[in-house]
């Protein structure tokens, strides 16, 4: 198996720094777009087969290190009794904002939600047959909680930063359940075969570090604690969060990813070196061209250093603008770096 | 005169820490709202009887220290010919990507098209009669640049990265003439009255450091420089920005503005005490009512400490749904600060 990424998630020795790219399977790839024209975002999630076929899309044409499963943050919510839609963004039937709209939610077992998802995976396991590991993932329960309070994407999230303030225990309980139902989401997939998995903290770079390990952090912890016992490298992102770095660092987490205003030589440092360093190459620097590619990937690499312990990725999901040829110059740049290393 | 404000700017000793709130002619006002039924944002922004009447009504209502200009950061723009609407946010009728398109913009002079702002200070002026001072503003060059490349409001506005990976030179060159024209931008309002003038660079935090330091802080830097002669407290303004905060603190303004999430007491620190800091106080706690709006600025005024050179604010616009009982509670507080201080 190529084992590259997982053993760069542990720190270990490895030929080239390996690569895999957030939303991977998404709108800049031709044959999704045509996958997407036969059945609408939240059909894909919930059908094994098409979410299968959108997570292999991007391996057949790329030599990327890893698969991650094709799913939804936000699709473990259905067993809160939440409902949703996308258009493309999530839309909440009903947001969550008062401490009785917090109790009153529903408990169902997140295994009838996220049935489909566990299948998907073991789908995928089978079809790869050893040729890249397989990313499972979940949603940091504060960004959860940002979208189930604010009930859509809004810029700063202002209604779960006001749920803080007005009832700040019960916002605490909120973050406690969505940790648990992070971890099912989690351990569904590993025992599918998921052999890492990625918790995308997406908006926890909205707090202040003083809420964010009064709240955000002890959420993340439970999660991080609940799959330890798994052994599976765990990853944890959050963008745009720099002035949470050393904070995060402490969840327990095997790796961290960082976005591009955070450069991995900075990463290393404020983490100490304690964990491995996923990251940050410019997704607008896609937008560019080859060119612009080669030369950002060039820079990351050289920051990042010989040190073990690096993932490439880009600082954000991949924009669907973006060109295929510079995906095509990414992956072939780090197919490069190899040589460049052995001479 | 109540010069409060202006003495906190040049970090002189103050009765009370004075307030002033961003975006206090808003959506949250009933009586803004009734004024916005009758005209369009922009109807409202280029006439000036009614721009000053949105200016004022904030300050019938509350004991704020300082008045702002109703206008926006983007009007200056239609001196290059940039055509745009706002619905709400703003939409530009065509961006601006190439090279090619940098070198089509226009070179009307700013007066044409601000004149109306001009006058909407020197009414203010009249109006207000030395009761508060009258700040006028700007964006900032990059954040002038972002909208102008993406064309609207976008998280992480890609299009503004994509144009420094592709053509820096373009990029750097869009950005001076973007800082001449922010300056004639103040240098007018300056000339019509204004008191103290804000910088607001909104989407500065985009970019990591050293695409900072390389791009953005000298064309803020042109801005600060050019209108230094007049003598009025410049403020410079970029949320989600902590990671910029020391190399901005550099740009020659007498105030940094800090966001929720960078405490005051650490902007002090980060910036070497050698300006004043304005902030923070989290819009969203606002929303949370009375209570939760004292304890967020006791804890505001106690992390900002005794020392001289603190401007309240909140740590970013006034949200739309913010009850007026929050904004009566903020202004009151800061009132008995005063008392607490004589004690």
């Amino acid at each position: 198996m190529n084992d590259r990424f997982l053993r760069a998630c542990r720190c270990e020795p490895v030929d080239r720094t390996p690569i895999w790219i957030m939303r991977q399977a998404g709108r800049y790839l031709p044959e999704y777009r045509e996958l997407r024209a036969r059945a609408d975002f939240l059909t894909v999630c919930r059908t094994p087969d098409l979410a299968v076929e959108a997570s292999l899309q991007p391996l057949r044409r790329f030599a990327l290190d890893a698969a991650i499963v094709f799913s939804d943050i936000l699709l473990p919510l259905g067993a809160l009794g939440i409902e949703m839609t996308f258009d493309p963004g999530p839309r909440l039937a009903r947001p969550v904002r008062t401490r009785a709209d917090i109790e009153a939610l529903a408990g169902r077992p997140a295994a009838e939600v996220l049935g489909c998802v566990a299948e998907t995976v073991r789908m995928l396991r089978r079809e790869l047959d050893g040729r890249t590991p397989v990313i499972g993932f979940c949603g940091g329960p504060f960004t959860l909680a940002a979208y189930m309070t604010q009930g859509e994407g809004r810029d700063g999230f202002p209604e779960v930063r006001a749920l803080r303030h007005r009832d700040p225990e019960a916002f605490r309980r909120l973050l406690d359940r969505l940790a648990s139902l992070a971890a099912e989401t989690l351990e569904l997939q590993i025992a599918a075969g998921a052999q890492a998995v990625q918790i995308f903290d997406s908006w926890a770079g909205v707090l202040d570090a003083a809420d964010y390990r009064a709240f955000a952090l002890p959420a993340v912890r439970k999660v991080v604690h609940a799959i330890r016992h798994a052994g599976v490298p765990v990853i944890y992102f959050a963008p745009a969060a720099g002035h949470l770095l050393a904070d995060a660092a402490t969840c327990g987490a095997d790796v961290q990813g960082v976005c591009w205003r955070t450069p991995i030589s900075e990463a290393r440092r404020r983490t100490g070196g304690a964990v491995a360093i996923q990251g940050n190459l410019d997704p607008a620097a896609l937008l560019a061209g080859p060119d612009a590619v080669r030369a950002a990937a060039r820079a990351v690499l050289d920051d990042a250093g010989d040190a073990p312990g690096h993932v490439m990725n880009l600082g954000h999901g991949i924009l669907p603008g973006t060109p295929i040829a510079s995906v095509e110059a990414l992956v072939e740049a780090m197919a490069g770096s190899a040589a460049r290393r052995a001479s």
